[in-house]
């Protein structure tokens, strides 16, 4: 999960005079003027002339994680191992997170209170952590890290000719390294990027730029792609978690592993070297889209387990028992987000068709993209038929907006496929989350934060996020006789036996008991 | 895997004059008179008089290897815990397994010498275990154990409407135990079986025979799917191994839970509940769909990554260090067989659309068991781009004819589409198997055991399992220069480059890395 701005512009990038760069909670950072960039820069200088310098270019959900982990790290004395810079542009939209990380604050909404501490200790007590959007700050590193977001252009693209990758940002971003690194610098790709980046456009592009100053010495550069996890394990997923790695030559794979054993744990989760940098970035989008396979896989299960009247939770709950090979099979569900999950497929058959030039047709790995989209559709279905017929008009409740239980993170949430079918259908659609105060993709959208309130208003619920606050749910929280779709398994049986016997009438995704049991019936 | 022989016959089954029932290995067993059959019945009732009897219907693969861990159940006195009568047909195809368990004899071929010890201890010294084709032994049975075979006609059926079973076998031996069961016997279905047959087929069945008897207690059903693993730890796959269970009842259920317990650790092997039989028989064709989809899944990636020059094999490795989430990733490979993962699916879809009458399309399932299929074809794809064209009058070994390693089980193996298709074209084919010796799927084709002889008459060999004996293969097993095809991760790659200097070209299913390398070039 890159830095959710591109450094598209970062050559050209010029400050706004009174442009003003605004938090998520709403704080505003002027943007800075040239000679404050300078001032910062040079400060910078000064402060980091006494270690070994580490570049992180890109401060979004990764990019933040990982200098603050790398300012974490220590040598065998106890004294910061590296002085960190974390770099991002003197945009409106991404000058604020500088401007956060320099007050020692996280600049994303994440519910580990380490990674807070980390960026507190980094900035304000160790002093080996800044961030600056200066390229100059390039020219110190020994080390950059690259974690500029590389994205689709539309995530439903299914045949390989309508995959759209927008490259310009990151090659950009690519370029101005180029422009400005020491000859000897290793460029650390964490970026999920199409198989075949790294050699076929990354190290053109720094051998051109480097060819320009006269540099003619190997390009040192590898991928070793984050498998960074959103949730309250945030910084536990960068240092204490296994990584791959691969560099265009031997002496990159080498810099790569003595780097990455740096920040992370690599005796107990050993660094694992591939061959070249097309296996590590064809790693990461595979694991990606074996999971993606596997939970629509599962969905098709579900339709025939609502059908049949099988409870296919209990069934897979059975199944998983059998370790190392059957446990890592997926549960029904409301639908699948988040920004790897829903796109990292697209990369590698974008990278097949554009880089390789091949007719390979990722087919069934394509289709779970299409099956993963389309299955919030599925639990809109099963409230129609609750409501025996249209919901046009029908105050709806959405219970969770986010893709994940427990997170603020609403990127491609499975939510904005739901609610744009219900509106299209004319239903009066609310929103409740008890962790998303605002929905980035939808803005227009108000999502309450009071459970009572939004229930009050409603007809129907669809509890789509299965939420620590919604598995604590009562009776009494449901204080009038609803529609209940429960798309993620929040309610137990016996708080669903207790609602109908109140008088709402329930269906749950993948609980095909509860439709024998005429959970979904009104009462006689 | 339940009894290669259908029951089909059992009600009407009169053995034949002179009729002789031939095991694999040559030995003869006369066709039993109904005098013998009764004077055996005799001896069993005088026998088993002493204990519980247990009959386990079907003597196949799985039949025959329960029954011995059965027969090896004691109680905490030290005593057998039950008497074990297996039932198979008097028949020409079956009844040579009646006499070999009769015997003391394993009636399949295992690698596993735990098989044969429980059913030479059974049957020769503790004196419980025992074999007939009487249909009396049911009504001496305190449980019915089924084991019976029932398959689909066409594993290649496709479209929902295509899918044909063949149940008169199944049926036949339900109404069977009607006719004879003791009304009080609980009758435990360990067939894999479409997902509804013990609440929509054998239920009725076996409720309309008692019926005919004035019969009219319940029914005790449950059904408790079987996990067998063929190979060295057969027997431990059914003692030391996960059961689920489920009755039609509260009472099956719990008879169910009692009985796995007298001869299934499951102080540590937990038997698990589920709520109804379907949710059991759902249960089993999900686990093995899962499997069957995972490996159509890595096909594909195994396609691009032999383009991409990708040693797909190791990114594979490096992705399943992550234990619980990925782990069950599986390798690419030469194709998929065996008794379940090649029909389970079709099960599933012939239920959705016969039982519950559904207009359930497993698509991506379904779509997994035709890439499965094909798989081979791609190998065979391999040898003819070495071949630098058409295999006719190339002189072909395909080394390995069983579906699995270091087994001798051949059904459904992918060799089987293999061999088709490179008669088809015209190639001298051969085979090699350190462990089949006879191919009773295609019975004209001989199977050498001689690897020197195999090799000397060939040009091009296909490596298609990781036999124990092939991954110890040296140079100098391959005396000439021969175009090499592996398909399952035989060879090392120092092997293989050994192998490429001495002069034959090679390529390998999933190792694209050998194309960057050239192995596949003649040398220069």
């Amino acid at each position: 999960m890159p830095a959710s701005q591109s450094m598209r512009n970062a050559a050209n990038s010029r400050p706004l005079d009174g442009a003003v760069s605004i938090a998520p909670d709403g704080a505003e950072y002027p943007l800075p003027t040239p000679e404050a960039l300078a001032r910062q820069m040079a400060d910078i200088k000064r402060r980091g002339a006494r270690r070994p310098v580490v570049v992180v270019q890109g401060l979004g959900f990764v990019g933040s994680a990982v200098a603050a982990v790398l300012a974490d790290a220590s040598d065998a004395d106890g004294q910061p191992r590296w002085f960190v810079i974390g770099v991002d542009l003197a945009s409106v939209a991404s000058w604020w997170k500088v401007a956060r990380i320099n007050e020692g604050r996280v600049p994303i909404q994440a519910p580990d209170p380490e990674f807070d501490r980390l960026v507190r200790r980094g900035a304000l007590e160790r002093g080996n952590l800044c961030a600056t959007a200066s390229e100059e700050a390039y020219e110190l590193a020994e080390v950059i890290v690259v974690d500029v977001q590389l994205d689709v252009c539309d995530r439903l693209a299914q045949a390989p000719s309508d995959i759209r990758l927008d490259l310009r940002g990151f090659e950009a971003a690519i370029r101005t390294v180029g422009r400005r690194m020491r000859p000897d610098a290793l460029v650390l790709v964490e970026t999920t990027v199409p198989i075949g980046t790294c050699e076929k456009i990354v190290l053109p592009i720094l051998q051109d730029e480097r060819a320009r100053r006269g540099i003619h010495a190997p390009v040192r550069l590898a991928h070793a792609y984050e498998r960074v996890m959103p949730g309250p394990r945030y910084i536990e997923s960068i240092c204490c978690f296994w990584r791959t790695y691969a560099g265009v030559d031997e002496t990159s794979t080498d810099r790569a592993r003595v780097f990455l054993s740096s920040f992370i744990q690599t005796d107990e989760f050993a660094a694992w070297p591939l061959a070249d940098t097309a296996s590590s970035e064809l790693g990461k989008v595979l694991e990606n889209s074996y999971r993606a396979a596997n939970i629509a896989f599962i969905h098709e299960w579900t339709l025939f387990a609502e059908k049949a009247g099988i409870n296919l939770w209990a069934v897979i709950d059975s199944i998983r028992v059998r370790k190392g090979t059957h446990d890592n099979m997926r549960y029904p569900g409301f639908g699948v987000g988040g920004y790897c999950l829903t796109k990292d497929s697209l990369l590698a058959q974008w990278a097949a068709t554009h880089l390789y030039h091949t007719d390979t047709a990722f087919g069934v790995t394509l289709a779970a993209l299409q099956i993963n989209n389309d299955m919030p559709l599925h639990t809109l279905g099963l409230l129609r038929e609750l409501n025996e017929g249209s919901l046009r008009g029908r105050g709806l409740l959405l219970a969770g907006v986010s893709y994940f239980p427990d997170l603020a993170d609403t990127r491609n949430s499975p939510a904005e496929v739901f609610v744009d079918a219900a509106l299209a259908e004319g239903a009066q659609v609310s929103l409740h989350d008890p962790c998303v105060q605002r929905w980035p993709e939808r803005p227009g959208l108000p999502i309450s934060s009071n459970w009572a309130d939004a229930v009050a208003q409603a007809a129907a619920i669809v509890l789509a996020v299965p939420h620590s606050a919604y598995r604590k749910l009562k009776p009494s929280d449901f204080p009038h006789p609803l529609l209940i779709v429960d798309a993620n398994n929040v309610l137990t049986d016996s708080l669903a036996t207790a609602l109908h016997q109140a008088g709402c009438r329930l269906l749950g995704v993948g609980k095909g008991h509860w439709r024998l049991q005429g959970l979904h019936l009104p009462r006689a």
